[in-house]
């Protein structure tokens, strides 16, 4: 049993401005998902494009130049023989990639789970030339009193995983790169296990076959090892293409419950179940061969891109689970169901 | 001063003894170094493939079914409606990838370090599915009493270094993996700095750049993290298409001294110097804009992959150093200079 929230999106483009003006809000997705002093906070993925200028070619960029880390727009004339117009990922200028849209992390803030407030300024943004092209789908995870959050840092040198911890997301530590290129879908665990923390994380596959979900473990959740490949893509059209973790792990009675992604035929993503061992995190227990969640709705199948739902955040609340997740790369929803029906949905 | 020998090659594959019945040696490349004993160890890569046989297609393969994992020949008629051939890289039976050489590690002696006898059998060899496609070009960095050997293992699941460790070269002991796909070039420091163990690794790049130089470090050579890239390809034709790191940096009063490859236009492999800072090797002193050694002589310019020059194995003896590498993807040869007139030439 898995209802999705009638008022979805709970969080649209809309909702959320720009980090400056000239910039254009084009999505508010993939939301990271805690609790905080009473509040469910989402750690929303928000993707910025430039407002258009007639004859001219524009695109988001962060300056590191002097001063503070700050969002900026690169403006070229439209015939500016010096820049090349690439697919939809943006230009090159004296061959210097500029994107499209640059994403950074922003705070929503909510009493109830369904109705968000989201701040007015990033939380997380380029800091550097390794961030430059952006900061993307954070996750959370709460150990002891810190939350660790880890999110995608896209580069010149490709994409790979950074942590943060923060105490009150007010201030921030960064940590550095967790995960080297090219790696992203990292869920890192609330607890250690036999002594040492866990994580599970999706390695790009260029070779033989497709990305899979991999787990590794960590002395101080700074250096990680012991890499494994647990679950790899069924031949389902739900699978076609790739899988990847989702958000952290859910201890239950039964062992770690995870909420994973495929991408199946058509570039289609839906949200599958696996089950981990309590003791030994890297044996798969269960695992799901048909996904509990799939793009069925008109903010799900139409969007930035379409027929996608992607999960990166759960919240545990008064008995419920709220499973959040991005819709076609442009919104964030919420589901609602309990941990002992997906138990029971395997 | 480099003075490549002139009885190159030192190891070719004529000299080594196929691994079973039935397989030919193609290669005998990208040897690690260390000495152990008072011989010099060459870490050799022996790349097989099937001895042809008429109207049929034979690929190598490793069997983990039952008993110790073993080399064996995978056999179709070539009429087989169920096989479908690919590149050179191999055939597809049924969903299974096979690809058409197979490498492992094997172990060649020497007193003097210019003439080798190879050992019969294989020293590293796919041990399980995570090695399926084979163990590639192996690197010996040797802490205390230790010889630590790092080694591309080539899956389903892609390429990705795993470690393990010795100290007779005759019993072995797997560490699993150190680094996740897709990395290789991994190049581990022969002692701590700062209280850490360091490495340079070789992240793929499939995004906007171009593969580069990364640092990482660790507590225990086990747990690796605080990744950074930290030589990026210079815009020469030199390295036109990636770079990566070679043999396991070499202490000298001037700092770290790192062998490091370039992969050019036309794909030409050549070999260049990086100096890191001995305090702090994330920092790069000097970087050579031109290689040391380039693919010049007959056995370098034609081969199984022409023009290439690769050394991921050095030795200093007798006040010398000897730089081993493979040639063409076929044989193995040496350079011989002085860590002197290497700090002198960038």
């Amino acid at each position: 049993m898995i209802r999705k929230y009638e008022g979805n999106p709970v969080v649209k483009p809309a909702d959320v401005k720009p980090s400056i003006g000239g910039y254009h809000v084009k999505g508010a997705l993939n939301p990271g998902a805690t609790e905080c002093n009473g509040e469910i906070l989402l750690l929303l993925r928000v993707a910025e494009n430039c407002e258009p200028k007639k004859g001219f070619v524009r695109v988001p960029t962060y300056r590191f130049d002097a001063g503070p880390a700050r969002p900026d727009i690169m403006e070229w004339k439209a015939d500016d023989p010096s820049i090349q117009l690439k697919d939809t990922r943006g230009v090159v200028f004296r061959g210097q990639d500029y994107l499209s849209t640059m994403s950074h992390i922003r705070l929503a803030r909510s009493r109830d789970g369904f109705h968000f407030t989201v701040d007015e300024h990033p939380f997380i943004y380029p800091a550097d030339e390794t961030e430059k092209y952006g900061c993307e789908d954070a996750r959370v995870t709460k150990i002891g009193d810190r939350y660790y959050i880890n999110y995608t840092a896209v580069s010149q040198d490709s994409w790979a995983t950074k942590l943060a911890v923060t105490k009150d997301f007010r201030t921030i530590e960064r940590l550095g790169f967790i995960f080297h290129p090219e790696n992203k879908d990292v869920a890192i665990f609330p607890e250690k296990v036999g002594g040492l923390y866990h994580a599970l994380h999706r390695p790009n596959n260029s070779g033989f076959g497709r990305a899979s979900i991999w787990y590794a473990e960590s002395p101080d959740l700074l250096h990680w090892g012991n890499h494994r490949c647990i679950v790899r893509p069924l031949n389902t059209k739900w699978e076609a293409m790739k899988i990847g973790g989702g958000a952290p792990p859910i201890k239950t009675k039964d062992g770690w419950l995870v909420i994973a992604h495929g991408k199946g035929e058509g570039s289609l993503y839906s949200i599958f179940l696996v089950l981990l061992d309590l003791e030994q995190p890297w044996k798969v227990i269960k695992r799901a061969e048909r996904p509990i969640l799939t793009p069925t709705e008109k903010y799900e199948t139409q969007g930035f891109f379409a027929n996608v739902v992607f999960s990166n955040g759960v919240v545990e609340k008064d008995g419920e689970l709220l499973i959040y997740y991005g819709a076609a790369d442009e919104s964030s929803c919420v589901a609602v169901t309990r941990v002992a029906d997906l138990l029971n949905s395997f």
